[in-house]
């Protein structure tokens, strides 16, 4: 058995509008699972080596509910674009490049290496329609030190000429692709781009194969109003977008639904129930006007949801900002909106980040014990104060600043991988 | 006479839609004053030295038009708070401290520095109510080669236990500190803090003092709904804010004035027409959700406007973070109001952020000859990309990725100070 103690100023993230604070606490992992956090180390550990990062804030590392690997390359371009323009100068001609392994091997050793300095230990994300790409990026990731969920993306209709597959091979390179998926901490997710993006044919194949190889499932939600318009268009016998994914077995509590900015009451309700996971992902919302998604409300009305930094439609991979994005854009309805609705506050944006996702990964909220210990250590001594400052107003400080160097460590499932 | 020439890949935004791109370009500057901008140097040249940036990008460096000196050590805390408890929890304690040289020294020595990392070269900034304070300040800006303009704070009515002056004291020591300073490029501008803090007695000298020595002013307008029925109720005579700075000289072409949000088109007219400055605080009006300025419209009526971090109502100094956030915030106007107003481009935002500002320092837009050579060299060689890129979407993901790091040197006034 292999015991990890340290100790800091240890911040939890134990429900969602309260943390947690050990001052000098500790933080001891058996084999890479929490055992305990505590104030007062036991006398039963007296022999064991502490790491002690003495003044250091300890948060629990970021979880990035939705990003799209090949869009790494064209991160905070064409963001003045139009979505369709966007979509056709910048996304699909760099997905495209994907199909070369070493701009791959290159390109996602350098993101899953970017995600780690910014204290991202876990994801959920979309790959390509490369399947050899696809493996090279859950190997980096897995090499890096990051866990969670990657999909090779399907399409075969809409994709334009060189992002297009077709049904039958689409179905055939996914299965393949299970097959090779060999990674303990990094696993498949089916991943059908969205309605628009698949015929009915490949949906079918898709739902079968999660349902059969019991898989995860992850796609777009209602993130815009004339998107809602074109999957109407398409499946005229469904009132609301979800029910595409619903009729083909791909609606579940373990599918991870992006955006879901206009998805009304009832289409919000069909989440809730059916424990479907809304992944709200500000900054791209914002970048390409796609709308406020009302998340205080969803949460009030018992839906599971995340953060995402959805890059390239994200310009920040930094899940830090994304959590002051999600705070923003709340106030942004706060300010717009009749009624002021609510804004969350920073343990609420950071909670989306951090606590609220390892749900999905059947874990429970903060640094509880049974769960793995994803960590970040962060210092801000360089900073100025005039007073000595509550650990919380720190934390409250370092979300804000939002500084890649000041994370000094990194520690995912139990290792320490910076 | 002393030349300095640098090489680089050259981005000047001469109008506020357009920016103009010199491929592997040529700043030639005199003395610290740009004599031309060019893309194949002159032979008259040919025995200078070039400092040669290579594939770096070269731009303006940028001008914070608003930001509180002494509230940086408070920066990114309490902004969940209502703006009269972050006022008495955060803002008036922490500008108190300042009464305290040591405290002063070390705290402004760090901000000018982290300025200059951020490509901040010139600002216009208040400082406290205290004269030494102010006088330290104006001189660590000055050590780290930043120009600009430092205000000492009055404020005689409303601030508080530990903030406020009398009367006769707060224009004693305005006196006294205007007669101390002694900083060719670091100069005083008289600073109300704003109508509910300065008694009309004050108001009243302060004007006398702007126009008997020839000096700039700053102050706040418009920035909440709640602040201008505050300003009615002291001013009944006056059907709009800005009569209160008019009545006591303290409006003209040489004013600044932070925020305008929710100046009504009789109070932008009175701004157009004298010349005033509105200093747009994207991230500290959505932090403190004071509202949405907008600022589109303000240009389009002639209006003279600049970008301000305001921290720390804004949670950052970087003021890549705030061109972004300037875009963001008119994304929101977009999505959020009937008739969906234009938003600002990139090019656009960037201008506000340094070009349009220079105006107000009597200068040209973009690297003009004439103008000092105040201008930040940025590499991106680490990102990674699909193929080669354009300078200027080079460009638009330097300000979008808002990394400190990228900056690796910086020009002020025609020195190099980073």
């Amino acid at each position: 058995m292999n015991r990890l103690i340290i100790k800091g100023n240890i911040i939890s993230a134990d429900s969602f509008n309260n943390i947690s604070i050990y001052e000098n606490g500790y933080i001891v992992a058996e084999d890479g699972v929490i055992r305990e956090v505590t104030g007062k180390l036991d006398r039963k550990y007296g022999s064991d080596t502490v790491t002690d990062y003495k003044d250091a804030l300890i948060m629990q590392s970021f979880t990035d509910m939705h990003l799209h690997a090949p869009q790494y390359p064209m991160l905070g371009m064409g963001l003045d674009m139009s979505l369709l323009e966007w979509l056709n100068t910048y996304t699909f001609p760099t997905e495209a490049y994907f199909r070369d392994e070493g701009f791959a091997r290159s390109a996602y050793s350098m993101l899953a290496k970017e995600l780690i300095r910014n204290g991202t230990t876990r994801v959920v994300m979309f790959s390509s329609i490369h399947r050899k790409a696809t493996l090279i990026l859950m190997e980096e990731l897995d090499k890096a030190g990051i866990t969670g969920y990657v999909g090779k993306v399907n399409m075969d209709r809409n994709g334009g000429r060189d992002l297009e597959e077709e049904t039958g091979e689409s179905i055939r390179e996914t299965l393949k692709w299970l097959d090779e998926c060999k990674w303990e901490n990094i696993k498949p997710i089916i991943t059908p781009r969205f309605t628009p993006s698949c015929t009915n044919e490949l949906m079918q194949a898709l739902g079968k194969i999660a349902e059969e190889r019991n898989l995860p499932i992850q796609s777009h939600l209602s993130e815009n109003v004339s998107e809602q318009e074109w999957v109407s268009s398409l499946h005229p016998d469904c009132s609301h977008y979800y029910m595409t994914y619903e009729k083909y077995g791909l609606w579940n509590g373990r599918t991870v639904m992006a955006h879901c900015v206009w998805s009304d009451e009832e289409e919000r309700k069909a989440m809730k129930e059916s424990g479907v996971w809304a992944v709200h992902c500000p900054s791209s919302n914002i970048n390409l006007t796609s709308g406020y998604a009302p998340v205080k409300e969803m949460i009030r009305e018992g839906m599971n949801i995340a953060l995402g930094s959805d890059i390239a439609g994200g310009d920040s991979l930094s899940m830090f900002s994304n959590t002051v994005s999600a705070i923003k854009s709340s106030k942004a309805r706060h300010m717009m909106l009749e009624g002021k609705p609510d804004f969350l506050t920073v343990e609420e944006a950071f909670y989306l980040a951090s606590s609220a996702p390892a749900a999905f990964f059947g874990e429970k909220p903060g640094f509880a014990a049974g769960n793995p210990l994803n960590a970040i250590v962060l210092t801000d001594s360089s900073l100025p104060s005039v007073r000595r400052l509550s650990v919380k107003e720190r934390f409250e400080r370092s979300i804000y600043r939002r500084e890649p160097h000041a994370v000094k460590a990194v520690y995912s499932n139990g290792k320490k991988v910076l």
